[in-house]
């Protein structure tokens, strides 16, 4: 058994949006999740890219993935990458796939001279914390994720 | 006395760092602000910028600022807009430019076809989160950002 980890590109939209599917019903949000396997397609392949993913085949089977973007640090004044999802489909879990998507994405972190990676966890998800802990990352508990849409965002722009 | 909002360009360093690190100090995080007025007119200035800044001026002062830059919504489908910093200087509070700003982000969002703005508050900023409920926004609770970086960073990623 092997884990494999490598960059998405071209044709891996299907899979990256069944594995991110999975992580929004997981995570309670299954109605908020609207995106296609097209619109995946066009992250990886338009033109000026704000990010890209990485993908984890477990026996050449995709297992997981870790999707990113570029960001910003104003304390740092450096780009930085975001970690938009880091997902492991469900048969994959406790495989250490996890751990070798992080691994991979601070790779791509120190290729691309970015000082930090950073994202948001639910506090609920114990599994996360543990393997983020275990590799060292610091936690800033006491936030919320806040988002101005749909009508408010329309009302508030006009 | 006039709110003015505009975009800010070369020549702005000086007065984003400033404020920011404003925003540093009263968030407690002072120790972890290094960034220099040049980071920020490389951030404004160079090729494929990842975002930008707008700056509020009252009566032809530096009174506040938003820093975004581009993000991606798995969620979605779409490119999104991440709200990093709204910063208003303390001798300009209560005059409405935190609004104004959060205004004008949200023209800027629908002006760039983003479907959502999305940023992280601080729980006990009771003040952010009065601005933000006014304005309509959404919040998730709940929440911590995670960060790898330094020794932790080199360390998974080598």
């Amino acid at each position: 058994m092997t884990i494999l980890i490598r960059d998405a590109g071209a044709g891996d939209g299907v899979a990256l949006h069944a594995m991110v599917r999975e992580l929004a019903v997981h995570h309670g949000h299954a109605a908020d999740f609207v995106s296609t396997p097209d619109d995946f397609e066009r992250f990886l392949s338009g033109p000026n890219p704000v990010g890209g993913a990485l993908v984890a085949l477990w026996d050449d089977a995709p297992a997981g993935c870790a999707i990113w973007h570029r960001s910003f640090s104003t304390f740092r004044g450096r780009e930085t990458l975001y970690l938009e999802d880091l997902a492991v489909l469900p048969p994959f879990r406790r495989l250490g796939i996890g751990r070798e998507l992080l691994g991979a994405v601070a790779r791509l972190a120190r290729a691309r001279g970015a000082p930090a990676v950073t994202w948001v966890m639910m506090d609920w998800n114990e599994d996360a914390r543990r393997l983020y802990a275990r590799a060292g990352v610091a936690f800033e508990p006491g936030t919320s994720v806040c988002r101005l849409s749909g009508a408010a965002l329309e009302r508030l722009g006009s």
